[in-house]
């Protein structure tokens, strides 16, 4: 089969790689359905983080069953899934407490931007839909497998509660599923900083109140103008910069909080300004697992369109043009379908 | 009057200060009953921090009201009153929230050390009692004013509830009442670190159910050990140096809880870190009015007994005795009366 191979910063190529089988009893094959490009396949693609070997990239995905191992009970052949970034057992003590990416046996899935993938730990990663879904739900499914499970995170970390008053920054793929959640979870205001009149656009469709174009000082003081000098209850960090995130604990209440869902590059917090500040800070590698029997049933009763956030699709062979699209801001998603 | 200067570090003279007056109509002055030594006055006193003139010292006091501006309407002469080290209206918003120490309009109370003390906006700083207390209760009744409130936020902050398997770094009255109170609010299992035989005592008489002498990654790896491997629910970290922040951050479970109660020296905290900790964080300046009236509840029912964290006691007088014993580690806390 061929699939996306990252040689280098900047050549992803579409290329022959080994077909996935099963290797361990608890793995399982699925033939995949979509798949796609995420902002953090970004890092490597523009050289942030180094690219050592050549790498078989993506790790969205839904699909459907072909094989599966010995040992794999909850999934079977001919169901179509829906799986994360992480494998998990979904049994560890981590995984009970609902961080299924810090599993004691977690494994990173790889090499999904290809027709099929092998898939670890089926039976605590994977969630299969009643039924094999129609084609226009499959961007909606695709989304929940990272960047709404991420978004989700990042609302309920935040403590989005009814009546919040919300700041997202970041207007990529997750921070707009960001403000969908927030609105999911009863937020009253969702103020979204975007510069980029289309992302802008489709934060409102997702329930967005008030746009902030300002960043950093200027930003967070248009923030505070907002909020009647008092700052955010809850503040969605979508990014991972310094910049980002000293603006984003600039813009909470004292007490307020601030959530981080992007992995971050070159980011350090002086504890005394933590401290004076006085806010909840939490995030980490989004459980997506956690989430998704919920984000899929919301999904297929029609209540939330994800998908949306795709406004490129590609077929999978065009994989190095999804990649430029994405790093060139042409596209905020890009949807890949073998 | 006479009262504790600090001139330079290691410098603490008794000397003739201003008599406190009423200054602004919402101002209290009250007769200090007791007053103590605060951990953070070692931070200028051992010249960590600058001391830049001399300064009257002192911010941890209960006493009896002696004088009302004419806009104060909660608290009259003759009331005995707590009070903390931040003044705050307990009307805006972040009081409102429950963040006194961030209120619009706080104001620090200094120079407690004496035998009278102006307090600021004092219908929204001081609780009075009931009535006048016997002398035996005001050791305990003083440790609400600071330490004890401390201890307090930092297992709220960090979330101990009924069950939580809890790790307290630092020994000192704020570590010794942060197991006070983790024991209070329900945790099962206390673990104190700790390598002071008189403090681990007092631990234990708290409710500590264990003690680690380990520190640093020595220190992680024990926590980890008595946890199964998985890490503690709680972390109260009460000290405020790099080592036992990344301490305390170790310790903690994924989606695991921090709290951090002392004001951070040189604390840098690394964003990949955090990220991939999954930890919750938060702490600042301890809102203690948030906790003053059930405090005092508990303290007036018999419930606990936090004054047992002070050691030593001294006539006022002698207050540069008591930062040296303190300095020196002989004393947990030294208090004073006038």
């Amino acid at each position: 089969m061929r699939g996306a191979v990252l040689h280098s910063p900047g050549d992803v190529r579409f290329e022959e790689c080994d077909e996935p089988k099963i290797i361990a009893p608890t793995d399982a094959v699925i033939r995949v359905s979509a798949t796609c490009v995420c902002g953090s396949d970004l890092w490597p693609y523009r050289g942030i983080q180094a690219v050592e070997q050549p790498t078989p990239m993506g790790h969205e995905y839904c699909g459907i069953v072909e094989e599966v191992g010995s040992a794999v009970t909850s999934v079977k052949p001919g169901q179509f899934v829906i799986g994360s970034f992480f494998a998990s057992d979904n049994t560890c003590p981590h995984c009970k407490a609902g961080y299924q990416t810090s599993c004691e046996h977690r494994e990173f899935v790889g090499g999904a931007q290809a027709p099929r993938l092998r898939v670890p730990l089926a039976d605590g990663t994977l969630v299969a839909t009643r039924e094999v879904p129609s084609d226009d739900l499959i961007p909606s499914l695709l989304a929940a497998s990272d960047v709404l499970g991420t978004g989700w995170f990042a609302a309920d970390a935040a403590n989005v509660k009814r009546g919040s008053t919300v700041v997202v920054v970041g207007d990529g793929a997750v921070g707009l599923l960001a403000v969908l959640s927030a609105k999911q979870l009863g937020a009253d205001r969702i103020i979204a900083m975007s510069r980029h009149e289309p992302r802008q656009k489709l934060a409102h469709e997702f329930g967005a109140t008030d746009i902030v174009t300002d960043r950093g000082d200027g930003g967070v003081a248009r923030i505070k103008e907002l909020t009647k000098g008092i700052g955010a209850d809850c503040v969605l960090e979508c990014v991972g910069t310094q910049e980002s995130m000293l603006q984003a604990i600039g813009a909470a209440r004292p007490g307020g909080y601030v959530s981080y869902v992007g992995v971050p590059h070159g980011v350090t917090l002086d504890g005394q300004n933590l401290f004076f500040r006085h806010v909840h800070l939490h995030g980490g590698p989004a459980p997506v697992r956690r989430y998704l029997p919920d984000l899929i049933e919301r999904i297929w009763s029609g209540g939330i369109d994800p998908g949306k956030v795709f406004d490129l699709k590609l077929p999978l062979e065009n994989v190095a043009e999804g990649y430029r699209a994405m790093d060139e801001r042409r596209a905020i998603k890009a949807l890949l379908r073998p």
